[in-house]
């Protein structure tokens, strides 16, 4: 079982991914927790890269959805691919949606280019990916509380607002697979609504 | 007009680039001397993580052919088209078929994969490219006295043979752009093969 969490910045992916880890090894299943960017030592150096505020000179935005993939090809042969051959849950903090709604919906990437990455350099996908939908504003406040922003999350509010619409966009397309979450309820209610679609 | 070099390790690429460098200067061409992987800082980090040989895991097939094509759309962004554009001569230490030659060739990957990269991430092809062809043993000998390694210089003979004869197909079936020059010549013998060819 290989399950995603999607969404905005600061919408409680975090809290929910650790909730649903603890409900499903008291179920006495295996459970591995990772994220994207990153997830190896390797892709965790790409991902810094990534989210760095530090360059001299501006991101591509070709560079940014090649490096994305770079670091996945790396996580899923070290990390995911492994794990479900052991028969084992995998937990990731976004996966390809992620590329579909911050680098086609946000940047103005072609379609048909993510879709050529995914068809030859994504072996697995996941067989459910929660969406935690709730206004970009909220998040972002969430966000700002925590700290220093990275390069994404310094964008501008109307970047956000073209990745919920990427998000909203594949959840339409593709809803046997994609799960939309309310995240403006309580981390609670979130939870619940998660383990209702795996029951 | 826009000329890159390719060859394998220790054939006497850089020896040309700048011998060529100077006589196009000298005939009062703006030139623009760059190498890949790398090219602008960014790319140049990217070059680090590809060259090192400290990793803590080994880097997948596919993470180093996406990696190889990031740095690839930054160099082009910052540095090759806009001095194209400006007119200028772009002397450049490798490109796209250096990846058809160490990543399809020598490490296996599918020559499709490369076609799909190649057409959506590459706007521009050299008008000429000066493949400095000499047995694999006579550059690995050059390449280990110039010191430490790195993780390509650290690869097997046969490694090298197959990205040899990488080369090879890619000159016989593009020789109106790919022009072998005879490497086990002097500096300036491969110097005047070349120049043979540009006039």
């Amino acid at each position: 079982m290989f399950i995603s969490f999607e969404g905005t910045e600061g919408v409680g992916k975090t809290t929910l991914i650790r909730k649903i880890y603890d409900y499903l090894e008291q179920q006495g299943q295996q459970v591995v927790l990772t994220r994207e960017p990153g997830g190896t030592p390797m892709a965790e150096q790409i991902r810094s890269l990534l989210l760095s505020v530090n360059h001299e000179e501006s991101m591509s935005n070709d560079t940014e959805l090649l490096l994305m993939y770079a670091a996945r090809a790396q996580h899923l042969q070290q990390v995911i691919v492994p794990a479900l051959i052991a028969g084992k849950t995998v937990l990731c903090d976004r996966f390809t949606d992620a590329s579909f709604a911050y680098q086609c919906a946000g940047r103005g990437l072609s379609k048909e280019k993510l879709q050529l990455l995914n068809a030859n350099f994504v072996s697995h996908m996941p067989n459910i990916t929660f969406w935690l939908d709730a206004p970009t504003e909220l998040g972002m406040s969430r966000a700002r509380e925590r700290g220093v922003l990275d390069r994404f999350e310094q964008e501008k509010a109307t970047f956000f607002e073209k990745v919920r619409s990427g998000y909203q966009e594949l959840w339409e397309q593709q809803g046997e697979r994609i799960k939309r979450l309310d995240a403006t309820q309580t981390p609670e209610q979130v939870f619940e609504q998660a383990v209702a679609y795996l029951k």
